[in-house]
């Protein structure tokens, strides 16, 4: 079949529902470029009005897993789980979880993403581990996951060709808030990375794209849906980023706090939040442990042998681990401390976020260079109790720390007299 | 002042409204190529769902006008009056209404388009005469208007720049039919000609952009309002295109019924017509006249003589005068003939501008070339009376007349036994 793509976009425009013929006409002639951007990006804008149907929606993924290649995973005996998370700040979730889960003999084979604007992005993170090797063929990757029992590289530009078209497209058009695009640009690239099951976090709250519960709940059901309707088994955590998750917001202090985390010594309430993360993982597998067990994977050291495993096979420097819980080595540091006593009402994941990258830590574009030393140690979250003079948080730059950037800090936090608990884990849609 | 692209399309996403500056600034940049297309054409399709405000309109507008050169006309003495259809079937008005204006010494210099699909075009119209010439620079322009007191010619490349890029792009991005974005595309192009007084003729009906009466009003509100605020005398006639406009479709079957009508053997209704807009012209010219004055320079050979002289100083071959009302020189024609009695209640004017577009009258993309002897006379109007075997209209083509054609003049035909009436002007707007 053939269509005109003018007669496309007027059928969205118009509240049309487009069939799969349709779906894998445009998907195909974008890649190819016979359709071009300004199609397109008038298409997604049409999008944004009146939506997508489940059933579209899974066409348009399956067009998009089909526009480059599928990694075969079925080389590796068991059942591989696959981790996404919809983007936070201090989310260094990945870092632990993927070799605690590995440590109970389940394979992890993932492929992560960059970090932009507010949010930071696992392959950074990894990368501020010297020598770091982030790139691996299909071959390398399934034999380092056969050997080792767990890989985390960069997504492979052969996969899912039309992703990084429409993605760069949807970011210069306003058109990156559009539910079923986020969901098919998410699941089609864990759909082509060949895992049997997975498990999506899907962030809520000003440092995350879906800002409202309901908005995350639509988003988390599509994905579910979409993942069970192409034979992925698919669970999806609904997770609070009105916070930076944990205690580091960076690269390399990122790492650090996994590495402490590995090593038993994360806070309770995140290792609490690792831990029921890793449980739904295990469970896709097929494996039922409980909280405690797994807690034990990261007391005995089990969880931080993989993540050892891991950097070994991914060229990491060796004589690096000393470093890895090393102090940020940066030019200018300054200490954020409590004004007014009381209690840590709010710390604002995108203020925050944005300080951070303002920092050194992150990208304002694509082609910013990462100061990996840059970033915020977090002393209280938000629940803490403080009194006058309380170290709340330690900025760390190589670029002197403006009174600006001070300020915007300080527009991130509130304290109040109200004590407040947030949830980490909002809800579970399975 | 500077913004970013993506910010102003989602303003516009989310129903904000932009000020001059914002509109002057993505114009501009629109124009130098600094915003891309694929950005504009996003705008564009927000703008379809959220529109813009009368203001907004009357900024882009603005803005528009002075994307390009525009016309100084002061040179002309009297009160220059323009007209502007937005298209249709059988339109040959501007053919008949210049002329007629100017042999009351209102001196009338205005721009014409091209036909595209099932709408014909003036310029095209005229091209039918052997050797005349559509352009002009503005000094030849103003020098014949002056010396003759009429010039009908194409629009310049150097108006406007900002109608014809955005043109072209909402055509191929399903955000043609925006009423703002229609309107401001219009008005820049009239302000920039020059004229002091403007009648825009808004059709209405299966052949014309506005579908129903509703939106033709705005539209013509719209514009009216647009040419008022910044000074130029405007009135809007909505009139109805639900059929063609007089008896000929094509392009020199055009000049040949409009001959006929500049030598008093028009219609009743179309004369009638023709002089209402007369008079709403004249008018806006300061010029009282009644609609019996009017018919007289159709009848008395005033207007007529208008005509040749438009025709001779624009290097119009003299020894065609004989054969624009010769017969059509086609290889093919077919005549249609009533298969059962009673009164034509329709003759839809798309289908019928289909059928002649199909002929070689028109051109199905702008590249194509038009047959200017191919066309459609239709020898019956809705509201006439029909025996079995009466003739109603003859098709004339180069090609073979296909058995599909028919059937498709056939769709567009309706004879029912009743009678109807449909009214030439459904409105006027001032």
């Amino acid at each position: 079949m053939s269509y005109r793509m003018v007669d496309l976009i007027q059928k969205k425009r118009d509240g049309g529902q487009f069939s799969k013929e349709e779906i894998d006409w445009f998907i195909e002639n974008y890649v190819t470029g016979a359709v071009p951007d300004y199609q397109m990006s008038a298409l997604a804008m049409a999008i944004y009005f009146k939506g997508m149907t489940t059933e579209e929606t899974a066409h348009l993924t399956m067009a998009m897993v089909a526009s480059g290649k599928q990694f075969d995973l079925s080389e590796i005996d068991g059942i591989k789980v696959d981790k996404h998370s919809t983007g936070g700040v201090g989310d260094k979730v990945t870092l632990i979880l993927a070799p605690l889960v590995a440590s109970f003999g389940v394979p992890v084979a993932k492929m992560s993403g960059r970090g932009l604007g507010h949010t930071g992005g696992t392959l950074d993170k990894l990368e501020s581990i010297p020598g770091f090797n982030i790139e691996k063929t299909e071959d390398g990757f399934i034999d380092q996951v056969k050997a080792t029992g767990i890989a985390v590289i960069g997504q492979s530009d052969e996969l899912v060709k039309a992703d990084k078209l429409l993605y760069a497209l949807r970011d210069v058009t306003a058109t990156v808030d559009i539910i079923p695009l986020i969901a098919s640009s998410v699941m089609s690239k864990k759909i082509a990375a060949g895992s049997n099951a997975i498990l999506l976090d899907v962030t809520v709250g000003d440092g995350a794209f879906m800002k409202s519960v309901e908005d995350a709940r639509i988003l988390a059901r599509t994905m579910v849906d979409l993942g069970k309707s192409v034979g992925r088994e698919t669970v999806a955590v609904i997770t609070n980023m009105s916070q930076p998750l944990g205690l580091a917001i960076g690269n390399r202090n990122e790492i650090t706090e996994a590495v402490n985390t590995l090593h038993g010594k994360g806070s309770t309430e995140f290792r609490h939040f690792i831990a029921e993360l890793a449980q739904l993982m295990l469970s896709l597998a097929g494996l039922e442990k409980s909280i405690d067990e797994i807690l034990t994977h990261l007391d005995n050291g089990a969880a931080y042998e993989k993540f050892v495993a891991m950097v070994e096979a991914q060229e990491g420097d060796p004589t690096a681990f000393d470093q890895l819980t090393a102090d940020l080595n940066v030019a200018y540091r300054h200490e954020i401390r409590a004004e007014k006593a009381g209690y840590i009402t709010e710390e604002k994941a995108l203020g925050i976020g944005l300080v951070a990258m303002k920092l050194g830590a992150g990208r304002a574009t694509k082609a910013d260079q990462i100061d990996f030393e840059a970033g915020i140690n977090l002393a209280k979250k938000v629940g803490d109790q403080v009194a006058v003079g309380d170290l709340i948080a330690t900025l760390y730059s190589n670029r002197p720390i403006t009174d600006d950037l001070l300020a915007e800090f300080d527009d991130a936090l509130v304290i109040t007299d109200k004590e407040v608990h947030p949830k980490e884990i909002i809800e579970i849609v399975r």
